[in-house]
């Protein structure tokens, strides 16, 4: 058993001290090192059931992806984070796909969906660390439908806005505004004539490389 | 211990075999018996956390509600079913909060969250359990969730008219547009414009005591 595989498992998945010796070396020999380019699709368009996946670096985006090519951001995971989603046909009650995609470019390991599911079955401590995860999810999921169904749709697009600067660190928001539609679940002209009506008010301005914020107090008070 | 106490969870909760009996009496004793009116909200309206309930009979609705009052219902739940929401504070991952109201009149079973959560530390195969049920309506919200972003109006009303009927067994669904459009999650002038159309092409007769289906099969064209 390599000695990274042990460490990684001490750190970030609880149930790990639980498991008999063989438990640990199935586990470890059913991981793999991946590398994803910003952009690349991770999870969901192959239909396969990917694994559990640990994000070493990065930033990947789970949503929902409709017949006709609409897509609703369910949440993002972030360096540390463990992803069940990817593994979803190991869980049995969850009955639903994701999309998963790279935001930045990533580093993962990935646990073989088979090896997980058996270990599921053979110990309630990695059932529940799953199910915890899961459920973790869950209330994210349920953060963003609030944010898509209720919040009105400038409020909507200061709240992206203002949390894309966070990430950032500056004062422009490099994305199309195609791109800014498809993570606030909306359509490209609503976030077009919104943009519009902020840069009228003067607290954005627009132009081709993205939406560069000038009155971050105003669009504060849209968000808050 | 009642008898009727270890009948309904040897029959309905998995993990009462593997409960010690100080644990079993535990239980028993923190379980009251409560009736529920048909309307009457049953969880969420006092900010309270209820506890486990397990529905002897009726229907409830779980729903989101929003600070404007604007309702988006999540899943149903009918005889048999556990609602582990409603004792979210029990549960550490889940950092909302739902609505449920009795759809029918109701009789059920409610576990005090307290006494749940003492368990529940205890016992993996508690916790195991309560999180198998919230991983199930997750799944179930998520369904929702692409019912109210994915799919065209007219196909969701004629979903939902068809789902009614398949419970009522008749060709009338006896309800208010307010109330439709409550459960498709949209407003009563978007409902009453649809319903507008469906009696133009001759597939629904609307009245005040609510729809009734005439054209069933090309209603059924519109919804698959």
């Amino acid at each position: 058993m390599p000695n990274h595989c042990a460490e990684l498992f001490s750190n970030y998945f609880p149930f790990w001290n639980k498991l008999t010796d063989i438990q640990k070396e199935k586990l470890c020999n059913s991981i793999t090192f991946v590398k994803y380019n910003k952009g690349q699709n991770v999870h969901g368009s192959s239909g396969e059931c990917t694994g559990v996946i640990f994000l070493k670096t990065g930033i990947v985006r789970a949503y929902l992806l409709s017949e006709e090519g609409k897509e609703v951001t369910l949440y993002r995971l972030y360096t540390g984070d463990v992803c069940m989603l990817s593994a979803a046909c190991a869980i049995q009650n969850i009955t639903f796909d994701v999309f998963i995609d790279a935001e930045e470019d990533c580093e993962a390991y990935i646990i073989k969906s088979d090896a997980f599911s058996a270990l599921m079955s053979e110990s309630l401590e990695v059932e529940n660390f799953a199910l915890r995860i899961t459920t973790m999810r869950f209330s994210e999921v349920i953060w963003a439908m609030q944010q898509i169904l209720f919040m009105s749709f400038d409020k909507r697009l200061a709240v992206f806005l203002i949390d894309e600067l966070a990430k950032s660190d500056g004062d422009i928001v490099k994305m199309t505004q195609e791109q800014i539609a498809k993570y606030v679940g909306s359509a490209r002209e609503v976030v077009s004539r919104m943009l519009k009506y902020f840069a009228f008010e003067g607290i954005v301005e627009v132009s081709r490389g993205g939406v560069k914020v000038i009155d971050k107090k105003h669009l504060k008070e849209i968000a808050f």
